[in-house]
């Protein structure tokens, strides 16, 4: 019962900063154990893996009582950019990269990075919007077939 | 270590268009491939099952960076409500149902629809709040007996 | 295949009310089954285990639409601790207890409390910014050794 864990597979449902870094952060820390990885992208976690925008993910100021920001600030014009640049800023002295850069090495490192069909189809998108990582878009049911054997985390 | 998944459970806690949809979705896909599906709505996730509420399920404009809308136009009066039309359309167009036909269409595909009973009793409600697909209001430890053997999707 | 669940971990990575309390009531439901638990805190969800800020979680009013509240409404200064204030009163009738009582009381069931390493790191913290009942601070490698023959569920 207690074997090893030999796959994990991570659904990306989340557009903003704080819901694509755990997922990238679950996704790497499974292949630095070796273990198989996938990611799942849906819904707006597409943005991570989309050309033009996965350079330009934001924190969620407000909405996030975890930033202990009062919710008029939060709603600043440029206050979502002042807190992701500080974050970034702060990811940059751990050696956590960029989400693009991020999202590359864990491809790199042999994950496999995987679009859902009814969110492509959703917004329109096509697979020359994603990055040439991106080995396929999948429906659900063929997500079901790679993670079989493992454990799903949906962030 | 890669047989097929047999069972998906996944738990709806949120009450957002953008936190329902996935869940039914997840859930369908499972149905759709002959897997045993079991859907627990808990928290705000209880709306989807609620006779005068699932109805009103919303987009969240704001805290929501995906959207590519500026923090203080997602907090104009009615946007939730363009935006929530505007991809229902754009749903529509995918022959993917609202959230009452979709939770319904899954229910009749075989799948077991539960509330969640400390959030039934948290927001004072009764099973006549629910739609009738409701099978019935269990614990969590009855949850867990129902998703035994399977996945458990937390969305 | 559908033998009884042995273990749950429940990773915690959200800082608001209605993020932590799903987490809690899924590792207490577990403990309350017989079977093992952990908790993982990660990102805002560290808040939860923080000395001082766990009793200062509140709801998210804006951003969320389960609330049923109008967006400017849920922007007004003191609407989410308006709020997080009324809902506390109705978990005190139906005896779930705050949230530092809550991770307490599940910790002293035996369930596991563990920060992850990543997170601690990002915010600056130490070991001494948790409350004594974090057993320790691991790295997601860890995690899934601790969480390998069990279910892991993301909130």
């Amino acid at each position: 019962m207690s074997d090893k864990i030999e796959k994990v597979s991570v659904i990306v449902s989340k557009g903003s900063l704080e819901g694509v870094y755990p997922a990238l952060i679950m996704a790497n820390g499974a292949r630095a154990e070796g273990m198989e990885a996938n990611l799942f992208f849906t819904f707006f976690g597409l943005d991570a893996i989309h050309r033009q925008r996965h350079e330009h993910i934001k924190l969620a100021t407000v909405g996030n009582p975890g930033l202990h920001l009062a919710t008029w600030a939060g709603g600043l014009p440029g206050m979502s950019s002042v807190m992701t640049h500080y974050l970034s800023r702060k990811m940059d002295d751990l050696d956590i990269p960029p989400i693009p850069e991020f999202v590359e090495m864990i491809s790199d490192s042999g994950a496999g990075l995987y679009a859902c069909k009814a969110s492509v189809d959703l917004f329109g998108l096509g697979k020359d919007d994603f990055i040439d990582q991106v080995r396929d878009i999948i429906t659900v049911g063929e997500f079901y077939d790679l993670a079989a054997g493992g454990q799903i985390i949906f962030t």
